[in-house]
Formats: C-alpha cells, structure tokens, sequence
C-alpha cells in the first residue's frame, strides 16, 4: 500500500495558517514526520484561494523539497496552479487530478504526459457524480482510455472512484468496495486511490469507521491512500492489512511496527 | 452478521474448569453476558476427554438452557456426543460440525437431518486439509451436495473454509478470503462462518489481526463468526463493518453501540 499523506494541505486550519505565515519551520516538520511514519508521496495542496493560490503552492513545493526528496502530489482543483507546480518541481510527480469532466481532462491530461507524471483521475463526468460501482467503472474507462492515449502508461493511472457518505447513502460502502474492486482488476495495472474519511461523514466514531473501510477497501484492490501516517490506529489496520493480504514480506514490516510501538 | 459466542468452550482453562466443578453460577452468566454482548447462537463445546464429554456435554446444555432462550451451537468432535446433546436440547440447534471425510459425514449429516439443524461443514476431505480458495470452494460443494441429498436445505449449511496462519503461509489470508468470496456468492444461500483467532498464531498482536481480518471476510461474505461477543474491541470492528456494508439500516445498531460505549 502507497500512502499518500495527506496533512501538508491549506485546507485544514494549522497547515493553512502557516503557509500564510510562511512559517518554513512548520511545515518542513510535517513533511518530516510524514515521511519518517511512512508517506510514499506527500500531497502539497496550498488552498483555495484565487488570488494567491498559485504563489503559496510554489513556495510549499519548494520548502518541502528542501528538506525531503519523497515525490510530491500535487493538488489542486486548477490547472493553471497544477502547471505553475510542475515548471519548479523536482522529481516525477502524482498529479491530483484530472476528472472525465469534458474542459478537466482537455487541460490536465496533457500536462500529466508532458511531464511524465502519475496521474489521478476522479470518476466525474460532465453530468455529475456516479452512484454505481459499474457507473464509476464506466467513467473509469474512458479517463485510462483518454489517459492512454495521451501515452501515459496504465500503471501510472491511479483511478478515485469517490467515497460518498454512507449516513446519506447507506449502499455506499458496498458500492464503492465493488468498484474498487472492478477497477483493480478488471483495468489493471490501472491502480485504486482514495481518501477514506468522507465514508464517515454525519457519523460518530469516525475514525474506527475510516480505518474499517481501509481493512475491507485494501482486500478489495486498493493500491494508493490519501491518509495521515502519522496516526497510530489507522496505520496499525494497515501494516494488518498488508500481514494478511500477503503484501508484506514474512510479515517484517507488521512486527518491526509492532514492536518499536507505531501502532495504536 | 451472526455471532456464535465461543466462550462456553471445555477448552478454554476457566470454562473447563467451571464443568468440571459444575459451577453452574459461572456457566450461566457466561451465557447471559454473550447473549447480552449480541451472541445469535451460544456454541457449547465440553472439552475433549473421551471418559466425561458426554456427560460433561449434556449437564452443559441443560444449565445454559435453564437461563438463556439463544438458540445453542453444539460443538464436538464426536458424532455420538452430538448425537446425545441432540436428544435432549431445546430449540434448532446449528450442528458443529461435519467434515468431507466419508465417515464423518455419513454419522453427522443425517444427524443434522434427522434433527432438522444448521449445519456446520469444514473443508476437510479423507486426503486432509486444502490449502487454495479453489480447493476449498470444491470441498464445499461436496458438503453441500451430501447435506442437500439429506433433505438439509441450502440456507441452513454454514461452510467453514478453515483459518491457516499467515505466519507459516503468507498466502493464507488471501485464499481465506477468495473462499469466503467463492462460497458464498457461487453456492448462496450457503453462509460461511469462521473463528477468526488461527490466521494470528505465532504472531504479535493477534487481536488487532484477528479484528482486521473480520473487516476483510464480512466485505467477502462472512455470514457468522465463532468470536467473543463481550470482547469490545472486536464489536467496534463488526458494528463498522455492518455500517459499512449497508447491513445496518440507518447504522441504527452501530450508532447504539458506540452512544452506549459498548463499542472499545
């Protein structure tokens, strides 16, 4: 399992205010211990805001790389701020994200095969947001077909088919462990990615919910996470997970966690 | 997902302890904490000494039925001991169990038969124990062949796939679940039950395996579990996974769970 952290991201509240504050301390630290808790890639999303987005993501691209050399995913909903990342970065990149979305893929799929990157392609379409695993399935092909023939190889395709809350859409779980599934198999070397939290969403206990889904959407296919390492308990049902799907070679990295005590 | 408790179990230090000096207080309230806890059928197992099993069996049931109305999971490895808990049992019984050996399987399943029970078939053959989901899935529809041949019906067959650990076969856990997924989607209504505790021996940290494991095999197709049911840590992982999987309307039963606290 490739773990993508998740916390160097304007969005959540400490991380957005030190980028404001450019506070390069901060947030070398949180690059640091994602790293060291395990991070394959380290997501770098420098917010929403239009005037300034562009600039802040430069300059959390740049003062990361100064302090690791995991490759960077880079985040962000405009490609225009994706294109800005990609000119300065080092490294190959996972770029996060192209959609079906007729005018997405026109802009991110280019850039994706012109700099050699990894590429995530959300199972949103122009009409909207599939419900189905074989609805996602479908929308699946047609971003790895448009992917390809771009000439981004399949493997370097990592496909979201997009966790919906389950306390709205009680089948949500089961349809998003069946597309996993359809879409690690059915299309691979395609591979599967997701952030597990939004499963939970209007629920309590959110956490043993998330790392629940992990257990069963790793048994299912998943490839790639968007997580935080640096949290025990979920990293615990992981290096599990990866002990009891074989993926973890005479079980060393699950006893090596074990016993150095980084499982909750 | 049906619970079978397992702790009224001979086997188990304290339990044998208690039929062996017939404390009857100590055996009732085992039951009663299971059934509370969410146990859907309490196995009742007297250990294995050949002079006493059946006597020991038989005072077993009689004192968890005096005070729990749960329907009883009979559980010996001698047909003749099951044959003597059947003649004086109340209520349907779920048989534990039959093999594919030729000799067991000719004593047990018209037992179960004759006695209108569930029915617990292990895939075992005369040759011994398969070690692949494929050979697994063909022991199981041998069972259920022979248990339908005998007037048992297919919802009332519980197929046990048996449990190797991963520390001596890393492969284990995938074919474990490759199995759950074949029988119970190619054989249904055929359920499939587990205990979960073998996939961990000889490692570290067995309840978090052991509960990761649950997550994965309910997303296969568990239908029930041999499991401690007053074990809290473990209730978080099934009340999760019902949630997750759309087997809890309005994740009204994992919600309970967790406001009450009985969820760890």
């Amino acid at each position: 399992m490739r773990i993508i952290g998740e916390k160097l991201n304007g969005t959540l509240k400490k991380t957005g205010a030190a980028i404001q504050a450019r506070d390069v301390k901060f947030i070398q630290e949180l690059a640091q211990a994602q790293v060291q808790a395990g991070a394959y890639w380290l997501d770098v999303n420098a917010g929403t805001h239009p005037d300034r987005e562009k600039e802040d993501f430069c300059w959390l691209i740049k003062t990361v790389q100064e302090v690791v050399d995991t490759p960077l995913c880079l985040d962000s909903a405009s490609p225009e701020v994706l294109a800005a990342g990609l000119e300065i970065v080092k490294g190959q990149v996972l770029l996060n994200s192209t959609t079906a979305e007729t005018e997405k893929a026109k802009a991110v799929i280019p850039l994706a095969a012109k700099y050699n990157c990894q590429l995530i392609g959300l199972t949103l379409v122009d009409t909207g947001m599939p419900a189905t695993a074989d609805e996602r399935f479908e929308i699946a092909k047609q971003i790895v077909d448009q992917a390809k023939a771009a000439g981004i190889p399949a493997e370097n395709i990592y496909i979201d088919p997009l966790v919906r809350a389950i306390s709205a859409e009680p089948e949500q779980g089961r349809e998003l462990l069946n597309a996993t599934w359809l879409i690690s198999h059915k299309l691979a070397p395609v591979n599967v990615v997701y952030g597990l939290s939004n499963i939970s969403f209007g629920l309590p206990g959110r956490p043993l919910l998330n790392r629940t889904l992990l257990a069963m959407a790793m048994a299912s296919g998943l490839g790639a996470a968007i997580m935080d390492p640096t949290d025990k308990h979920i990293m615990a049902v992981l290096r599990a997970s990866e002990a009891l799907l074989g993926q973890d070679e005479f079980c060393m990295n699950y006893m090596t966690a074990f016993r150095d005590g980084s499982l909750g």
